[in-house]
């Protein structure tokens, strides 16, 4: 914004009437701040809107996956995220993620800001002062949030107890989230490229939380599914001996996993381009727009990719030419989760590039849990841990300098993707280490915390649900009965109905017998 | 906006780059009139959106908590609201509301603008008149109307004839509902806030509509209801002796109710931060961004009290802890009803209890309209009626003067919330009072016009449908069959093709045999 | 924006002080670029998501329209279309399209900007360079190219070739509709009201593409249903002799129906308003705000003509009344896509005419299709191809001259709907002739194009599938087997876990028995 300068300008020359010219400008450009505030505002409301609807994407995407006799139970589990999620973060969560991060020193975890009780009613604009943006930037990271926790409910679909999510779900979106966020966005996280001094001269580069977000979640889903044991009857017969093949469980409604898969890349128009956190100057509407073309191309390609490489694969075993909508669908989540670190320093077709190997990652994934016997039973992990993981280091591949000085900064710009490094002659791989450890960082973080913490619980026997629950369905055994009640009318009934249509003189008109009408 | 001087400046110093200089301002200053007119037409453009897809949640709500046979009917009655309010709104409706409310005199009742006819195509910023502020406005308006009719239809499902709801959704969006409008939100309305002299020196405040559009329609359809009488066997057995226990009526798909409920969470943050009507000023910048956070926690602390109350409730009573999504859903719905009226003006802390109390209220009053026999398909009068009253209550109790004085006026946050007034020692319970006159009117002016027009179609016959109807279902009877056709393939065509894929011989290659391809 | 003439001022008067003024309101002009800038690439990414959203529409719609042996199928195509638009639209088609379009001799198709390797990357918005617009502007055009895709996935269900439906989706997005939208929408395209010099000194208007995007894609959609003959059993018996009657075949889910009507509804508010293509100007924000409220009331008018006609006519066969939700459905998405074109220019009460007129559209057309042995699954034709024509048509006779001047040019409103230079005295038709000219040249343009690629696919065999396999269904003979598995669990678990809750002591308790827990 204009540097306001009249008070000064008064003091060297008081010629009124200059002074009055300047007082208009200075007044219109304030006015201008206002517009820009409230401009800023209204985008991450919109942006956080549409990522708040991605719980209703993972809610039916999740609950066609599994069978029916789950579908009150998870689609409960991913209600209670979006409540816990705003409750969790909203006390404790944004503190620790955001808390006191204008510090200059770097730090673990924030700690103010705890029940948003920092965030003052006083607007104040020449001070930057405006409670709306503080609580619509919450607003946002809590979406996120939510985000990350119910990427662990569908894997441990069908046989977690609802306690255990309750806590798990807690714990994540109150600790090990927040301590993510905070090293990778906080302007004072040890890794963050916001730091005045980031690691290696650049920081790790996730613009919208391919790490922070997806692969935090998928992680912690890898580590329950892993302690959890697969669903009965998926890897092993009744007396615990290997299948010779893995049986796999019929998703109980496409329909309902199309919808989802659809509102999901819907709401990441909202995750990727609102991930600028701001649109009112031309920089953050430049990264903007090619967040929405980066991310709808890695999204595209990952679609195509997963489903034809499963189709000749299918076909050179079997000869016939299926179209596996399972695939399609992971593939263009696939390619979404990819490109949510890049989608702003990458060119177009290096999303392309992103999103063809994102729909392999997730086969190649996809195919090892099978062989590793860990069930997930929505492919969570593949989709949100593994392609969390190389969106992470793709960034280190293909971030161009140029983009990366819009996005983030021109001494980020300095040390670009490997490949343009390479281009150039260099042999810079500063971003790319940093990517490879922000991997390695939140695995081992989530590892280090959520591995007793499953550890534990399902000592306690509180993890997983008894196994006659388990075969009867927890919606039975828990949630009063069956999602599904599609039962017809009585046929005696509908015939008596249709005798008397058709003689078309039984029916009693409505104005001449008002009792039974 | 900045005051325009300079043709006065020009009068009184003739020099002429002075004068370009304040030109060069003026210009300035009328550009960043057009960009906030432009972002404020942008925004109420978002949020209308938001509002009218709350239509879809309706419908999926109200469409997965009836039985099978009444699906289609419910949802015809959803699409037809949302058609309905369009047409009433435009002709009548939205005169009646907004009709001269620049009058300075109060009035019942609007009575300019019929068909929008006195919008212009003229535009001039420099008069403040932009067309499309004024048609988005009325787009924006048209959406909560359309709110306010499909609440009823919930309620009153399974046994209402189409005809009466034709009529009833006609006579409430264009008459009922738009004199509480305007008697609420009109600048002449006589309990309004933003009326030039207010009742109580404060007025009513009901932001975005707790009793403005929620009790409105809970409180026609608790007339609805109890007028048209429960479903057959609901309560009482064919020879009309009461059973012994009500009997619950299971929904028919509980997926497309948890849908309906996030797509309803969803569009709330168009309802909610969207009733500041504008986002180009710091303040409309300030109170929708606490509007996001309100709205957010109060429907996550309704959800959890809720559901968990009644785990407690039923734990105690059976043994076994069950979870129950229907007061999951409802509960989330009653905290998002009740933060509606004071979202603007109450802080996050107070959005808790809001919600907190909402949990409680409804499944206090869902279960006092069962003992009552009266009976709610679809638990809106719990949720809107019951929670609306709660939620403008709440606003006595908890609005919070430094955000009143944002979101209204300072001299209405001289009349705060009466614990704001206690604390202060204050006995000044204006605002309170002037909250419960709120429910009263409405109660009193939708009984007053509601009760004697459903007592006429009643009595006339054309409320409810013949009782053979009832029991085969609405959708059979009237709108040519079920909802849905699950019929699978016949088995022996089906297994004519696996055997010919088995053999992969059989299978005529298309290139060769163009003709059956 | 203001003129910046700060140079040019410092040279003729080089007081210091003044000069210092004119930067300062330079500087806030300048500002003020940036913050219009970020608006109207927000404003685009708000209006395109909303569009890609209506891909989910299309899907529920489609997939709840067809019997459910063909659910996976059809929802596949509408997922794979959304990739393949991305796809060939980032390819070919917006080159196509727009590509240099800014030079001066029309063309017949655009040249440049494959890959969209025209943007760099540099901001410079002095020189009006923001990638982020040009970005923008691809996403916006992309999600309209793959809305004219799928509008052929419904029409040609349940019996078309996957492989079929690549090529002919690429073929469509990648050259047959940026053709016509070249043509109308380019700067440089022959027919466009953009081109400096417009054919009869108006061009065509087709503001959001009822000719663009819906004529093309229905008129696509008949020449396939045509050339790819009728479903099995559905006008012809199994030797081939016409029923008496033609037969119906059941929507398997009216729940999927409505979800996607009303999604579709949603994304019209992207699609319409949106197309003003920015809003940080007042005449952009009077535009958009127009469009809003003709969109709602044509689609009110459409619905509620059609069902209401429907059931008039059918009363008059049977006897009874039925209210029919696919004529309320379709009659809603005939509304939308007749306004498409007008909305912009045409006044709120001849957006009700246009949707009353589109309603019986609807209605005759869909009769006559029946007649020919047409045999259209999901009624796109009547919807999409008729509407869009009287969408086009209905703006040559009732736009309005001052809406014209504000949505188009002052030039344009010389020459202004039929009705209007009827009125006004004049014999002025060049409108009207260049509506009916667009609706003659895209129905030629399709069909040049269109009929022999289906004729020479159908030859080869690549068209239809197999009869058995379209007997079994293509979910089962393509997509590994049925949408839905609605299996209960087992009876006997199922009684012995409630035997054990009755009991209360046969449950292991958690804590106390950690293993089978």
């Amino acid at each position: 914004m204009a540097a306001m300068v009249c008070a000064d300008f008064n003091a060297t020359d008081s010629s009124s009437t200059n002074f009055a010219a300047c007082l208009i400008a200075e007044e219109s450009a304030a006015d201008l701040a206002d517009v820009a505030a409230g401009l800023d505002i209204f985008y991450l409301l919109f942006a956080g809107s549409l990522v708040f609807l991605m719980q209703a994407g993972f809610a039916m995407l999740c609950a066609g996956s599994v069978r029916q006799k789950n579908v009150k139970n998870i689609m409960l589990k991913n209600l209670l995220d979006a409540c816990g999620g705003a409750l969790g973060f909203w006390s404790i969560g944004f503190a620790f993620a955001y808390g006191s991060s204008n510090s200059e020193t770097k730090s673990f975890i924030g700690g103010s800001n705890f029940f948003l009780s920092d965030i003052g009613t006083t607007i104040d604009l020449a001070e930057d002062l405006n409670p709306g943006a503080a609580y619509i930037g919450f607003f946002f990271q809590f979406a996120f949030a939510a985000t990350a926790a119910t990427i662990v409910a569908g894997t441990v679909a069908e046989r977690c107890k609802m306690s255990a999510y309750l806590c798990y779900s807690i714990f994540l979106t109150g600790f090990v989230y927040p301590v993510v966020v905070h090293s990778i966005w906080a302007g004072n996280g040890f890794l963050s490229a916001f730091n005045q001094n980031p690691p290696l001269g650049v920081g790790v580069i996730d613009f919208a939380g391919s790490g922070v977000v997806h692969m935090t979640g998928g992680a912690t889903a890898l580590v329950a599914a892993k302690i959890l044991g697969p669903r009965i009857g998926r890897f092993y017969d009744a007396d615990g001996i290997p299948l010779p093949e893995p049986k796999s469980f019929p998703a109980h409604s496409v329909s309902l996993q199309i919808l989802g898969t659809f509102i999901l890349w819907f709401g990441w128009y909202g995750f990727n381009p609102g991930s600028t956190l701001a649109i009112a100057s031309p920089t953050a509407g430049a990264v903007a727009g090619l967040c929405a073309v980066t991310t709808t191309i890695a999204a595209a390609t990952g679609c195509v990719t997963a489903m034809f490489f499963s189709t000749i694969i299918e076909q050179r075993k079997t000869g016939e030419a299926t179209y596996d909508l399972t695939m399609a669908m992971n593939g263009a989540l696939s390619g979404l989760v990819a490109i949510t670190a890049g989608c702003s320093v990458v060119a177009p077709w290096a999303a392309l590039v992103i999103g063809f190997v994102g729909g392999l990652v997730y086969y190649g994934f996809s195919s090892l849990l099978v062989k590793l016997r860990i069930d997930d039973a929505v492919d969570a992990v593949p989709v949100h841990f593994a392609n969390g993981a190389w969106g992470v280091i793709a960034v280190g591949l293909f971030a161009e300098p140029g983009r990366m000085a819009a996005a983030y900064t021109d001494a980020a710009a300095e040390h670009s993707g490997w490949f343009y490094e390479w281009g150039q002659g260099s042999a810079d791989a500063s971003l790319l280490a940093c990517q490879v450890f922000c991997v390695l960082w939140v695995i081992g973080w989530v590892g280090a915390t959520m591995i007793p913490f499953f550890f534990v619980l399902n000592m306690l026997g509180l993890f997983r649900v008894d196994p006659l629950e388990e075969e009867v369905g927890l919606d039975i055994s828990h949630h009063k009965g069956s999602a599904y009640d599609l039962s017809a009318p009585d046929k005696d009934q509908v015939e008596e109905l249709l005798a008397r249509q058709a003689t078309a003189h039984g029916k009693v008109e409505a104005p001449s017998a008002g009792e039974d009408a």
